[in-house]
């Protein structure tokens, strides 16, 4: 982490929501007591709940589990518990019966129904999953239940994130407040990106789902890389304020544009957090034929050793960039391109602008944030990506990761 | 590079092919006499031919020239010309005069025509092509064309490679070399792998290119990458015995078993001389439903850069690479899966081995060049990819590379 944490506005409270934390030594008997690894969420109502889960074919029991427990009951979710310090996956013939531990202790310790429980574990992959100090430090967490814990809990999930991440907003009368935890910086994380977002608002579990999936399109899969998704990647949105249905459409527009924002500005904080980035760097891409493409192509360049090495070295090296837009699979005139740096042109009609200076183009790739604009000028459709720089940090978190 | 360059047999002349080599001072005026940066592969006779090129829609101009002319005389082809110090991409509306002006240089000098000269280019994008430089200097390789300066030639078209790399091969009465260069090791360096080979055997120029095909896809497509090619990525294969046919079907196979074998050694040497690359790994895929879902498979552990960093550092994490298998898109059953490193089984069944230790796997992965196994348990399909590890090295060459 090049600069110091973002100052992150307080949590607000969400009615109807608690938060409990607790130290269960889930990554070594001795860390207990250290630092929490468990959080739990548990609503005073009835949720209505949406969820999206990792796309990578190893997926942890946890992700199977929540899956099936939102297509039986996503209309009636009380919690959510997670824990940091094992991911519970690549575990083998247990890793299910853990899973179902974790779901089983934290539901006994808020007196709800495990099939009213979602869960979600991260940390190392592969370790045996301490399902016994797990129940052991349950009820601490039921015990310290408050709906002002927010940020307690964002910490208790901290994997290698080096702060803790959190965002609210209000819509009309209600409010939507989120945690997330991740920090790797081109897959998101090694084990796991988690995202629990809380909302008293009257959505449907239907109307939920749509509009988070849209969210996650535009915020969390759209950091660097989608596909390239953890074994655990989970996010969920419980919704408390039940039975009243979405009447006026207006009302669901300004949710689902209050969550959009909210989940960006999550994402957005696990980019600042990435292992070893000391950029920020926004990658518009304008003039595609669809938002699918201009994703493509975003995410050509977002994901580029090259590139990224590049703004490592402060480096307006936009040959990587073409490259990078060459290989995004995406049918690109290569004739048709605009690219600028934050305000200064560097392509345009696939030519390098007669004005451009490579000393111009330097001052900007030195900021610690800027922005790259990819112009393809096909058509109408755009997308944003974040993404970080490609430091020796990155190198000596990840080659040191498990020693 | 942690090892030191590999000892390579010497080239073979090959029958009626001469080489030379000049000192353009292509990157710079100032490096004139210092440095040669003009490669001449010039044949006594018409040579069939065969080409295979960069997926990159971004192509540079000597591309789609040299595509052009095979379509239009694959069986006519005298000479390939080569430079390093400027890739003549990305340079604008001059970039396809520049490229001509290379192949006109070198079909005057050599006195042949310039619909029998292939060319290719590489180095820095996006700088002007200094053709007069180019010009002035083209007549010194056309002076020193000599049958054994296969080594000098391989020399010429280095640019952040730290070794030449050349190999050759005996099949039958018939002799193949080919030299190549590159050294990157995520995409095959900024601007450019190449490979050139020749060879006197009698083969007709569809025969050449199916080979050719596979061949590549074998090889220089079977080091981590294969899409995120530079501008020119480019491969020939010129042969001289023409007229003769290939009226053996026995030959034939001998003669691609021996392209084959030449091709993997070059593309192994580009991954030995991978940027930063300390590491040299063999990935098995097997057990696959079909070669390419194999490929996939190998590739999507390849390109990890979390499996690239454990390589780097020693850890036997192998959660990471079953991220990565999970990650490749191919449909794979995680309870089927075996992996081994080296001769250490690790997971079997799709479970952590009872015997596995992690200590023996870090054995392994100390090891600077040892080999994954990974059995799909699908099908009978196989593939092999060779990979290196991500090093603060690879950082530090591709953050400075400009500067």
């Amino acid at each position: 982490m090049g600069a110091s944490p973002p100052r992150l506005d307080q949590a607000l409270r969400v009615p109807g929501f608690r938060l409990g934390v607790a130290s269960c030594g889930v990554k070594s008997a001795q860390e207990i007591g250290r630092r929490n690894d468990i959080m739990l969420l548990v609503s005073d109502v009835n949720c209505h709940a949406a969820g999206v889960f990792t796309q990578n074919r190893m997926r942890a029991a946890c992700v199977s589990l929540g899956e099936a427990t939102l297509q039986a009951s996503a209309d009636s979710i009380r919690a959510i518990v997670a824990n940091s310090g094992n991911a519970n996956a690549g575990t083998g013939e247990m890793e299910r019966a853990w899973a179902e531990g974790l779901i089983e202790a934290a539901a006994e310790a808020a007196g709800i129904d495990v099939t009213q429980t979602l869960s979600a574990s991260t940390g190392v992959i592969g370790e045996p999953f301490p399902i016994e100090r797990i129940r052991a430090g349950m009820g601490q967490a039921a015990a310290s239940l408050s709906p002002d814990d927010w940020e307690q809990a964002a910490n208790a999930i901290r994997t290698t994130d080096t702060f803790a991440k959190w965002a609210s907003r209000r819509v009309g009368d209600h409010t939507i407040t989120g945690i997330c935890k991740g920090s790797g910086m081109i897959h998101p994380d090694m084990a796991t990106m988690l995202g629990f977002i809380a909302t008293d608002a009257p959505v449907s579990a239907d109307q939920l789902q749509a509009m988070l999936n849209r969210a996650v399109g535009r915020s969390f899969n759209s950091i660097s890389v989608d596909g390239d998704t953890s074994t655990n990647d989970t996010v969920y949105l419980l919704a408390s304020g039940l039975g009243l249905g979405c009447a006026p459409l207006e009302d669901c527009r300004d949710f689902e544009a209050a969550l959009t924002e909210l989940c960006i500005q999550l994402a957005q904080l696990i980019v600042r957090d990435g292992e070893g980035v000391s950029k920020f760097v926004t990658i518009e891409v304008t003039g595609a034929s669809s938002e699918a493409e201009a994703r493509r192509v975003g995410r050509a360049i977002a994901v580029s050793p090259l590139v990224k090495t590049a703004f490592a070295g402060s480096d307006a090296n936009w040959g990587r960039i073409l490259m990078a837009i060459g290989n995004s699979g995406v049918d690109i005139d290569p004739d048709a391109i605009t690219l600028k740096a934050d305000d200064i042109t560097i392509l345009a009609g696939g030519n390098l602008h007669p004005d451009y200076q490579d000393n111009d183009g330097m001052a900007v790739f030195t900021r610690d944030d800027f922005t790259l604009h990819v112009d393809l000028g096909m058509g109408a459709s755009t997308a944003t990506i974040w993404t970080g720089d490609l430091t020796h940090e990155y190198i000596r978190i990840n080659a040191e990761y498990r020693t």
